[in-house]
């Protein structure tokens, strides 16, 4: 089956699992809501590609290891739309789930999303018990804190900021989750998968830089977007566009080289260079090729 | 050791994970702060208590069972105390979490500590990772959609309120999981030890119900508390005061009844009316006598 199959379903059936007639309906109207229809769904694509190419998978447990990683993200971006953080009125072409619930919904539906994560991974773990614990550690440690997306978070709260850590947790951190437990739950190296992770988070941010500075230059005429507007720290700002371009090529080039020996590593380069191109906003690879 | 030391020092041991000297200071000074010190640890009691009644206890894995329980109960603490929900300014005699650190890392907190329950679990399972999945799945289902305490809450958002799923989802469901993980890390029959964890839970929130009304009785002069402000459902308020403490002493007697044949099953039935004890008001326990 095609990995984006996979993943649809896999997040469909985990779910199911937080559905009843007799459940809360706003509460799970909300939580699909959250979840479908998705984005790119780049990190759960991820965990299956680098499952498959380790060798040994266990397709039920890379399979929920993809969507506890994908529903924590969905999870992340309800919390972070509510009207303490960003107060996004938006997300993904519709209102986002704090404007069409209400904030108390939003709040329950992202506690609820991150503790479907783990039922998941509790269903797909019975086949391969003994490979849970090490699948489950590795997406607590990329959520939660001192170092995961929630400590990213956590640094805005903060007067002096280590932007470093601010940025490898704010997006890294899920990356790295995303390629290590593919490789743990395929019975890999884990820690042998946190580069190529890593690599490819911090290209992601430096892609999606370069898309707020590009979206506004379309839309307002000039190349300033909501990265200036809120002073967060940005690629596209600090290196320009041509430099942001050169720093994404060379860490797509760095993840590639990076790939551990596998079985599968050929095929898994095609694809991470098929994916990447995706993370560059179309006008952008014109001008670039 | 004394049950409350070991969940005392699983808790300590599992907020080390989250500390860090290059993480986010604020967010790691309010999982502490919301952790410790604590209320009564009533649910990691009974997990460990059960767990030690069945026999086959594997400690590392109750231990963190009954932190995991523990951490999830104070989570929903840091959110339920939220602006959005109850606004509360106080919390175990000190301010809350968003009074103390603001709304945003109340979120976060809350997040971070639902996160921080599975990696306890995530360490504490790889002694006996076979038990994990069942641990795993116990606890997620005490706690997120469609019948956890997050549910419960979610409840309060609708117009239309099943008032029985309402009362198991908020209070039973987290005692009900306390038991059933008890007695799963402990490799005994989950289900038989449902019983007992729904009667405690329901006895528990009719002593809380009992304790609204007579700690406003002794501050206002009147029998009004909460419940009442709040028009939440009450057992204080439909059965009377005296309804009420039979109600709890039925429950109680249900609950002893009802602990299924293992090898402490005396033991515990002389720990628990000791507990039970304690979740009557003093002054009420007296008039009762």
């Amino acid at each position: 089956m095609e990995a984006s199959k996979r993943i649809e379903n896999a997040l469909k059936h985990a779910l199911r699992h937080a559905q009843s007639t007799d459940g809360p309906p706003l509460l799970q109207q909300a939580l699909s809501y959250a979840v479908f229809p998705g984005g790119a769904r780049v990190r759960p694509r991820l965990t299956v590609a680098v499952a498959m190419a380790c060798g040994g998978e266990c397709p039920r447990l890379t399979d929920a290891a993809a969507s506890a990683i994908e529903l924590l993200h969905c999870a992340s971006l309800v919390h972070d739309d509510l009207p303490c953080f960003d107060d996004a009125g938006l997300r993904r072409g519709k209102p986002s789930v704090h404007a069409a619930f209400g904030e108390r919904i939003a709040v329950l539906a992202g506690d609820a999303l991150i503790v479907l994560a783990f039922d998941a991974l509790a269903r797909g773990g019975s086949e391969r018990p003994e490979r849970l614990p090490g699948v489950l550690g590795i997406i607590t440690a990329g959520v939660g804190s001192p170092h995961g997306i929630v400590a990213g978070q956590a640094w805005e709260s903060e007067e002096h900021v280590n932007l470093s850590q601010y940025q490898q947790s704010k997006t890294g951190a899920l990356f790295a989750a995303a390629t290590m437990a593919g490789a743990a739950a395929a019975d890999g190296e884990p820690r042998a998968w946190r580069h190529l992770g890593a690599c490819l988070g911090e290209a992601y941010q430096v892609a999606d830089d370069l898309r707020d500075v590009l979206a506004c230059a379309e839309e307002c005429g000039k190349p300033v977007g909501q990265d200036v507007a809120l002073d967060r720290p940005s690629a596209a700002r600090e290196l320009g566009v041509q430099g942001a371009v050169a720093r994404l090529r060379a860490l797509i080039e760095d993840a590639l080289a990076t790939i551990p020996a596998c079985p599968g590593r050929e095929a898994l380069q095609t694809l991470l260079i098929a994916e990447s191109k995706r993370f560059l906003p179309k006008d952008m690879a014109q001008r670039a090729a």
